[in-house]
C-alpha cells in the first residue's frame, strides 16, 4: 500500500537481509529496519517491530530461510543450526498460526538447500499478498454503502505484507465507490487500533473515528454499528478464533445486540492440528505494556510514561479465544465459510 | 481514608472556600486545591479535579453555598445570583444524579439564608460518609473470603467524599480478615482505575491487579472473577443505571458468564424524575483525553503524551447505560435491592 505516495509491502527480504517498517515507531515515525541474521529477526518479532499474523509468518518464513543462509555448510552443522534456529523463531509469538506454518514450510525446503528456502520464504510472502486480495473480494460482498464497520487491533495491510485482512474488504468496498465509516477500537495496551488501524485508513483517505475499547456496547445499542470485521492470529479445527485480547469481549456483545461478527483470515492461519479453541497457548506480554504508555510529546518527541499508580502491578495477556459460536462466518481467500468443524475441513482440503 | 498516614476527606468546606484533592494528579503527586468563589469551583468540577459521583456531589453542595456567600446582599440581586450559579453548577457535569441532588437541596436552603445553605452543605456532605459507611457493610455480606473482584472505574472513596460504594464493601471486608483479590480494570480513555482505584487499593495493602478493560471477557471465561461491583452516576426509576463508560460492556459480558454484577450506589443517586436510562443525558467529552494520555516520565515529570495517529478524530462518551436485566442488585445505604421500580420506589419513600 501507500507510505506517502511511495509504494511499500510490509516487510520483504533482498539477499540475505531482511527489510521491515517498524511498527513500534508507526504511526510517529515512519522507520525501516534491516536484520542481517535471524537472531535480529526473532528479536524484531519478540519486540513487535513486526507483527500482525500474515506479516509475523512472513518475517518468520524469511527469518528461517536467513537462518538457512547463516548457517554453516557442514551437513551436521547445517541441520543443527537450522533445527536451533526453528526453535528460536518459533519461540517468540506463540499463539502466532501463521508463524508456525511458515517455519514449517521454510524448515522444509531448507532440508534440500538454502536457495529452495529462500525461494519458498518468497513464495509465502506473494501466497500472503494473494491471499489478502481474495479475502477482500470476498468480504466486500457483505458491506452496503454508508456501513458502519467496527474493527479491533489492526488487520490491516500492516498486519500482512500487503492489503490485510480486517481491512481488505473495506479497502475493496471503498475503490468501489461505497461510503464506508470505520469504528477503530483503540485497542489496549498496546494501541495498535488508534496507532495503525487509524494511520492506515487516514492514508487512504477512508472515514474513521477511534473509540475507547470500552464504548462498543454503547455504540452497538444506539443501532451504530452494521457489523464488526476482525482478524486471528490462529483459528482451531471447530472455528474457535484466538485474536488480540478484547475480541472475545466484543464478540460477545455484538452477539447481544445480533450484530454480524466476523473474521477475517487466510487459510494459513487455520490449525489443523488444533481442535478447539482450548488448546490454543495464550501469550503473557510483560506488564509494563499496560503501566506505560508510549507516544509523542508536544515538542514532537516519542517518550514513555508509567499511566498507572507507582507499584502497581499488571495482567497483560495478548490473546483471547472467541467461541465459533459467536463468530457470524470466517472471510478466507477461497470463500466465506461458517465457523464449524465440517466447513474448516471441507475448505483446508479444498 | 489514609494518605501516607494523614487522614484526609476528598473535599471539605472551610468558611468561604473549598478544598479537594487534586485529583488530576494522583497517582503521581499528591496536591490540595482551594476555591475561593462558585466559578472556580465549576471549572474544578469541569475539569475533573474532583470526580465520582459523590464527591461531584459534595462539591456541587459546597459551590452552591459558596455562592450564596459570595451573593449580593440585596434580595433582587441574591436571587438573581444564586439562581444563575446553580445553572452554572448544573451544567458542568449533566450526567451525575449527585450533583443536581445537591444543587437543588442546597439551594432550597440558600433561600433561607447564606448561613443555612452552608449548613445544609456540610449536612450533605456528612450524610454522603454515613451512606458510604453503610453500603460497605451491607456490600461485605456478598464477599466471601478468597473472593476475586472485578470493579470499573473509580468508586473508591475518592469518588465520595470518604469511604467510597464499590470499594467500600471491598475496605470492609479486608478489615474483618477476608482475603480479596480485586481486578481493577483500567478504564480507559481517563484510566481512573489504574490511577486512582489501584492507588487507593495499595494505599489501603488489598491485593489488585491491574487489567487492560479488554481482558474482562478472558479473566470471567476462565472462572477468574467471582463477582464484580461498580458504582453509578444515576440511577433511573426502572434500575437502569449510568455509569462510567464500560460498564454497560462488562454487565454484558458478565451475564453471559453467569457471574454476579453489583451495583453500589447511595439513595442520592437514585433520580425519581427519570423513568428509565432513555431518559439519561450521556455527557460527550474531548476527544483529546482518548487521542492523549498523561503520565510521567522516567525523570519524573508529568508529560501528556499523543498516542494516536495524527490527524485522528475520536468519540469520546463519559459514561453508558446499563439496562436493570444486567444488574443482580443495587447496593444502597439501607439494603442491597434488586433493580425494578417497585423497589426503588419504596426505598426511596423508606
Amino acid at each position: 500500500m501507500n507510505v506517502n505516495g511511495k509504494f511499500y509491502h510490509t516487510i520483504w527480504m533482498e539477499g540475505f537481509d531482511i527489510y521491515m517498517i517498524d511498527q513500534n515507531k508507526i504511526p510517529f515515525s515512519f522507520d525501516i529496519i534491516k536484520t542481517t541474521n535471524y537472531l535480529q529477526t526473532c528479536v524484531a518479532i519478540k519486540d513487535m517491530n513486526v507483527r500482525g499474523a500474515g506479516a509475523i509468518g512472513a518475517c518468520a518464513g524469511f527469518a528461517m530461510a536467513q537462518a538457512s543462509c547463516n548457517a554453516p555448510t557442514d551437513d551436521v552443522g547445517y541441520h543443527k543450526f537450522i533445527e536451533k534456529a526453528r526453535r528460536d523463531i518459533e519461540a517468540t509469538r506463540p499463539t502466532a498460526r501463521n508463524l508456525f506454518y511458515a517455519t514449517e514450510m521454510v524448515y522444509d525446503s531448507a532440508l534440500d538447500s538454502p536457495k529452495k528456502a529462500v525461494e519458498m520464504a518468497q513464495m509465502l510472502a506473494l501466497q500472503d499478498i494473494e491471499a489478502m486480495k481474495q479475502i477482500g473480494q470476498h468480504g466486500n460482498q457483505l458491506i452496503r454503502d454508508g456501513m458502519n464497520i467496527e474493527t479491533h487491533c489492526n488487520a490491516g495491510w500492516l498486519a500482512f505484507v500487503n492489503y490485510g485482512s480486517a481491512l481488505s474488504p473495506i479497502y475493496v468496498a471503498s475503490q468501489e465507490g461505497k461510503k464506508v465509516h470505520v469504528w477503530v477500537d483503540e485497542t489496549r495496551p498496546r494501541n495498535q487500533g488508534a496507532r495503525l488501524t487509524a494511520w492506515e485508513l487516514l492514508n487512504e483517505k477512508i472515514s474513521c473515528t477511534v473509540i475507547p475499547d470500552n464504548a462498543g456496547a454503547l455504540l452497538m445499542s444506539q443501532g451504530k454499528v452494521d457489523m464488526m470485521i476482525v482478524g486471528a492470529d490462529r483459528i482451531a479445527l471447530n472455528g474457535d478464533v484466538a485474536n488480540k485480547i478484547g475480541t472475545f469481549e466484543k464478540a460477545i456483545v455484538a452477539k447481544e445486540f445480533g450484530i454480524p461478527f466476523y473474521v477475517a483470515a487466510p487459510l494459513s492461519t487455520f490449525d489443523a492440528n488444533c481442535s478447539s479453541g482450548a488448546g490454543i497457548t495464550i501469550e503473557n506480554r510483560n506488564q509494563d505494556e499496560v503501566l506505560r504508555m508510549s507516544g509523542v510529546t508536544p515538542q514532537g518527541d516519542i517518550c514513555d510514561v508509567a499511566v498507572a499508580a507507582p507499584g502497581s502491578t499488571a495482567f497483560n495477556p495478548a490473546f483471547d479465544v472467541t467461541p465459533a459460536r459467536y463468530i457470524t462466518g470466517i472471510i478466507t481467500e477461497k470463500g466465506i465459510i461458517t465457523p464449524n468443524e465440517a466447513s474448516i475441513t471441507e475448505i483446508l482440503k479444498s
